[in-house]
């Protein structure tokens, strides 16, 4: 009845998932948002329509935003992704999106206002990451700033506005292991930053290699590869 | 050769294209913004572009982005635009777009970073204005605190991200000074809430009634308004 609203980012992926069904159990009326940015790896917007219904969103929004007429990165433009990189923690990749963070913040933060709830929750993580610095914690708290002088509801009193990050501290083992205990389907969940187009993670991208990582160091099967030829090593 | 380049937003009203000709008088490479965001008066984009090639931008790009799909504002939404409200310093009206400079500061914070520049020009104002949020000054200075957390240029340790706003402390009498003093040609800008399709603002709604106090107390006649049946005092 009066149960709390809030905004939560959903790409499909193993992150954003966990997020969702960690806000769920937390008992938050979810209201999942996605975007149509211009990424050339499209199935994740049908991969989060199917999560958010099965898991329970209240609903589910694709917004569109043309990140992409920018380009300038290799999940929007013509630049290939880098495959088999050893130091992920290094230099930030040319998988960066410019602003990627603070623009699809600032549309959750415009969705939310219209819903009249000041609870945002994003599946950044600043620990098994790429190092894209749109992703740190003194960035997230720099956002809840400027979420609460930008609005109607940040500047009426009440209460303000919170990014919620529950993975940012968590390696991704930790993340696979919370997505466990809350007996979330990781089936169709998609992380690859180049999967073939029926869904087929590549296997040697930053995000399959960290996520390959996750999974192996808590010990369980990533079930999105179940029966499917798996790319690593082929070519 | 290496003119220093520059973010601007540029809507087609008369801050906007202050702001814009402020910034090339002062030497910047003036790359125009401008968003396709499901605002209900459509033909301020038509004279943005006209705008910024009258005036000399390097370039002027739209870009979508669904604001309109949110709602919740009589700019996107079926909510009628407020006509001849007396007290315009008062609450924030309906004519608030939940977070859009928000959304319109990140997109262009995207944009400078392909372009690899840290310079964003804004005509927010915050003396004559319709009191929202985020025309002021203690937010733009947040926005800035947020763009170098989140970016990689903005981490990399160049200059850093700056917020332009040279109209922050100006009254509308002020801004049609700085205009005239610029040598602007006003005659294509439009301001109005709710013009009729053909252009012709409607005098009334709060975004006319600044305007027309900032010609009349600068005691210029506004060029846009030549010719044209004012819609004043008519019904």
């Amino acid at each position: 009845m009066s149960q709390k609203r809030a905004v939560v980012l959903l790409s499909g992926g193993l992150d954003s998932t966990t997020v969702l069904g960690h806000a769920l159990a937390e008992g938050w009326a979810a209201h999942a948002l996605s975007f149509d940015y211009g990424q050339r790896h499209r199935l994740e917007l049908d991969r989060a329509a199917e999560i958010a219904a099965a898991l329970g969103a209240v609903e589910h929004r694709v917004v569109r935003v043309d990140l992409g007429s920018f380009g300038a990165s290799a999940l929007t433009d013509e630049i290939p992704v880098p495959k088999d990189r050893v130091d992920l923690g290094g230099d930030i990749p040319v998988t960066y999106v410019p602003a990627r963070n603070t623009v699809f913040l600032s549309l959750a933060l415009a969705w939310a206002e219209t819903l009249n709830c000041t609870d945002l929750f994003v599946g950044v993580n600043a620990l098994d990451y790429s190092g894209y610095p749109d992703c740190r914690p003194e960035y997230l708290a720099a956002f809840e700033t400027l979420a609460n002088l930008a609005t109607k509801l940040g500047v009426e009193g009440g209460p303000p506005f919170r990014v919620h990050a529950p993975l940012l501290e968590l390696s991704k083992a930790d993340i696979v292991r919370m997505a466990v205990r809350l007996g979330l389907d990781l089936s169709r969940t998609v992380s690859c930053y180049d999967p073939s187009n029926d869904g087929v993670p590549c296997g040697r991208c930053d995000a399959c290699q960290l996520r390959a990582k996750g999974f192996a160091e808590a010990g369980v099967a990533d079930p999105a590869l179940a029966g499917r030829p798996s790319k690593v090593g082929s070519e």
